[in-house]
């Protein structure tokens, strides 16, 4: 790959400035049915679904309790329940309904600035909302790990479409800078850790506070060493 | 586990503010013979010890060159050479030599803050190195996956030992908590990505700039796409 310069660092001028008078979104791209199934040989059908929604929980509650959002939608392929978010059912799939809602967004006179956001990072804290939507760079990247993007700010929806699976996090800067747009790459830890096999556990378990952590702990879920190495067991 | 109050944010009141005036010292232990085993299937022996030591090079290179330091200490089995830092030779394990290393510093008048920090973490940039110094708590401990320590600051010496492997993380929070110490979890992807394993070379070739993207380069090293997953191929 060919360098090309990126904003990695600005200032986060406004850390701890509570942002409630900004105009922005957030969307959460959500699918119950099946969800998580590289856990299901952890958890029968519906602990996956209940923890997928636990883990939506944990987003959506932190996007609205950071006080940075008029809106906060979810748009999923299946009615769900989710206090304070707004619920946007789909049967797209995830870039064709991201980006008819990023198209729906740019037609609206205000054009907000929209943040998406995975359902499956538990760990994402209020202060990462904060200061990701305090950059002042046009798109904001947080990568995941192995080339995913689990978050993205984009400050003019109109400007902009997604590309996700793969390395979707090359192909989302490159979009952004093939459309003359300052892109910064976001650097957390807990945004990158998306929850999809056995060993992710172990983060939810030793970094988590809200519902995922808990529901795994009901469910008998415990921190195990062995040998130096730090798993999951079931009891 | 039961939950201890940790202070998980301090308003970064220093970022972006060069640290030339603190006297810190930066130890890096390191451990070149038949160093990074589990890439063996894709390096041989001599890239293998090639690789640690690019990434070695650009982990002591960050943090010359974030003016936080005094002195940055290699802590290693074997003599080596690394532009800016000083070498340590060392016989013992990891956590002898750190807790030696910190019993001295702690014996010196000055009683410098020490930054412990693991060489396999090319990721980590300056912005990481002075944020986390600028913490005002008394322990910053950067998690690695899966449990790890990946860097740690301690701001007395004196009233700190380390025990690494297994889930450090929880082991020195507890050690900070039980000493009476204010500890931060100082949240990074770059810091948490330690390099181990061959999917981790997915991360360096995907957000390194440094010496060790650079070797992987030239060894040939490229990332591979195959249905949607992201992977290393070596041309």
């Amino acid at each position: 790959m060919e360098k090309i310069p990126i904003i990695d660092t600005f200032p986060n001028l406004f850390i701890d400035i509570p942002c409630l008078l900004r105009d922005m979104r957030a969307v959460i791209p959500f699918k119950k049915s099946n969800a998580k199934s590289r856990l299901s040989s952890l958890l029968t059908d519906k602990e996956r679904e209940d923890f997928a929604l636990a883990m939506l929980s944990d987003v959506a509650g932190t996007l609205v309790d950071s006080g940075c959002f008029d809106v906060v939608d979810i748009l999923t392929t299946s009615l769900i329940d989710q206090d304070g978010a707004n619920i946007v059912l789909t049967e797209m799939g995830l870039n064709e309904a991201l980006n008819e809602y990023l198209k729906k967004m740019s037609s609206h006179s205000l054009n907000e600035p929209v943040l998406i956001i995975m359902a499956d990072i538990p760990l994402v804290t209020i202060k990462n909302i904060r200061d990701l939507t305090a950059s002042q760079a046009e798109v904001v990247i947080v990568p995941g790990r192995m080339g995913g993007t689990n978050a993205i700010f984009i400050r003019d929806p109109s400007s902009f479409h997604v590309d996700y699976y793969g390395a979707s996090f090359l192909k989302h800067r490159d979009i952004a800078l093939n459309n003359g747009l300052i892109v910064e790459v976001f650097d957390s830890f807990y945004i990158s850790t998306d929850i999809d096999e056995t060993a992710d556990l172990v983060e939810v378990l030793l970094h988590g506070t809200g519902q995922a952590e808990g529901y795994l702990k009901t469910l008998g879920f415990v921190i195990e060493e062995s040998r130096g190495r730090v798993g999951v067991k079931r009891n």
